[in-house]
């Protein structure tokens, strides 16, 4: 193995629990507001919707739509469903802002502190800029580049995103990696020539570890957290 | 005057010395290669090609080309020119990288990272982005996003520059601060509705100050150093 020069970084669910941050900020509303509801029912059905809300920009049915919009539009439908009162704008506007204000998980910002004095680091995430940049003010993710899905108008796992990416760096794809807790995404990275590095997140989903916990490729390493990356690889 | 939510910095002149940089690369070039010549001239002739070459791209009589390419081309030039043997393929891309490796006003450093404490902090420079990493880590810049030309494909002060760095931050102008110690740049930002911070640099250009260093327009502020700038929005 050659030693990368880069290293990107998936986000929700890599560095952030995003869902035990939106079902808190669910239920600190719903008190708020004095609504009861399954707000852990709601929050995965909210990232149920992520993917199919993506694919209708993958594949033209809609404009290039950034994240928070996706989350609104799958929120509206969602509280409907689950006969909660219609959500004022502002009220929606705060529960998407919940995708801004994602708690770590414990060792993603100390090992990217240590991953950053050996290699260039970046979050590689189908967040938009100005979403990447609230997750890295507010948790101490030390960024050397930001990259966010509106510079590409593509969410991963479009090769775009990935190529485009290192054209940026400077890089060939070999110097660059990929680090994730998703098979999928790892997947569409070592089909372009990119190094891989699976990192293992048992409760991203829920108590119940899912099929997702598991590697299920050839990735260049396999690593439990962000600080055993950087131990992996020597930084 | 409103605190803007987001400063974004010139770099070359405002945050490091490229004119006292580069004549020491291209001495130290010189001595290894038993070259002797007028570094000093050579690299303000090097810096003056810079506006033109940046014209022929704005104009579209040459395609999108990134800083390092304009600088080679500048580069074989100017030494023609100057009687200087012809420079090698790896001896051109040694030089065109000192632009990569120019050392700080002694305030820029300090006075970001008392900034971003406050503010969203990133550069808007016309170097490309993985120029901007590579000054970033090695002068400790703290960046909490990272702009390249070649994220627009444009170079300043063409106004889709300004108008899609606010764009991406999710931020309207008036909630943006240009940061830099030229007045061209500063108009063109002001002209589009961006709060202005002039940053005087008064030896940017040699020991004489030239025009470059006295403010001629209705900036926001006046400042004299980063760290100026800093105590003046009160961070």
């Amino acid at each position: 193995m050659h030693q990368p020069r880069a290293i990107l970084f998936d986000v929700f669910g890599t560095l952030v629990d995003w869902r035990g941050s939106v079902i808190a900020g669910l239920e600190r509303f719903g008190a708020l507001r004095g609504i009861t509801a399954d707000w852990a029912d709601i929050t995965d059905s909210w990232r149920r919707a992520y993917r199919p809300s993506m694919d209708r920009v993958r594949r033209g049915a809609i404009p290039w739509t950034i994240l928070d919009d996706l989350h609104r539009d799958a929120l509206i439908e969602i509280t409907r469903r689950h006969d909660i009162p219609p959500l004022s704008d502002a009220d929606c506007s705060e529960l998407v802002n919940l995708w801004h204000r994602l708690d770590p998980w414990p060792d993603s910002s100390p090992g990217l502190a240590r991953l950053k004095t050996k290699f260039i680091i970046g979050p590689l995430s189908n967040g938009h800029l100005a979403l990447q940049i609230n997750l890295a003010k507010r948790n101490n993710f030390p960024w050397d580049v930001t990259f966010g899905a509106d510079l590409f108008q593509h969410y991963k796992p479009d090769p775009t995103v990935y190529l485009a990416a290192c054209d940026l760096l400077g890089l060939p794809p070999h110097a660059v990696m990929l680090a994730a807790a998703h098979n999928d995404d790892l997947a569409a990275a070592a089909g372009l020539g990119l190094q891989t590095a699976f990192i293992t997140r048992p409760t991203e989903f829920g108590p119940i570890p899912t099929h997702h916990a598991t590697p299920n490729g050839d990735w260049t390493l396999i690593t439990t957290s962000v600080t055993d990356l950087a131990t992996q690889l020597g930084a």
